[in-house]
């Protein structure tokens, strides 16, 4: 239940392409997204290539909202933002994944949604580091 | 833990404002969203007043999730959307809700996000209605 063409199977060159990986959890893999405009954003992607929650088992749905549940507490700790959005899209793909985007009062998109991907805030690589240093910390 | 001025807790001309409640399930209420710009559009409203998951028990979590599955398996069968999109957001407000939003290829937000309320698609009371008993027969 994997396909090579698709990033969060894959990973290498196709995740780098918007995300690190940071590590993994029981079932899921934890992202770093690259887009940094929502300073602690990342993804949980499912460790299964499946299009949404409708095709896990009641079992796997419980450990993934865990897994989710886990990283936002985490994001809170690191970054205490004043909410966390959580969305899943993925209209033109088929791996589930949640975008997990700490939100700061008068800040950048506060009170609406939030975009994909604004392509308005990148980091240096030490500066990726640095976060995902934090949110392993708190992990 | 309820807020007689939150939409969720208080429902009456609140949510009247932007929905009409369908049903209760055991973790949630379940929503039509009055703005239908995608088909059987809906909201499932924690029965609980708090801000994100992290606030629930890990019982409670698995509960919502639950219903959250079983409502998109439902606009699964009901509408036959091509995806269906998932969103937590409520930075200016403190219950938590899911917008479950079925996507059609190449129709309206196709591809992308979904706005958290267009107002651009409503319809007449009895419109409403037949939406209604359609999720309804199918939950």
């Amino acid at each position: 239940m994997t396909d090579p063409n698709c990033s969060y199977c894959a990973e290498g060159e196709l995740l780098a392409a918007f995300g690190i990986k940071i590590c993994e959890l029981p079932m899921s893999k934890l992202i770093l997204f690259k887009e940094q405009s929502h300073r602690g954003r990342v993804i949980v992607a499912c460790k299964k290539h499946v299009d949404d929650i409708t095709q896990l088992t009641q079992e796997e749905r419980a450990r993934y909202i865990e897994d989710i549940n886990r990283v936002a507490e985490c994001i809170h700790k690191t970054f205490r933002p004043d909410k966390i959005n959580f969305g899943a899209y993925g209209d033109t793909m088929h791996h589930l994944h949640v975008h997990i985007v700490p939100k700061y009062k008068d800040d950048y998109e506060w009170g609406g949604v939030f975009a994909m991907n604004p392509h308005r805030t990148e980091l240096t690589d030490a500066q990726y580091q640095e976060l995902i240093d934090q949110i392993r910390a708190n992990l």
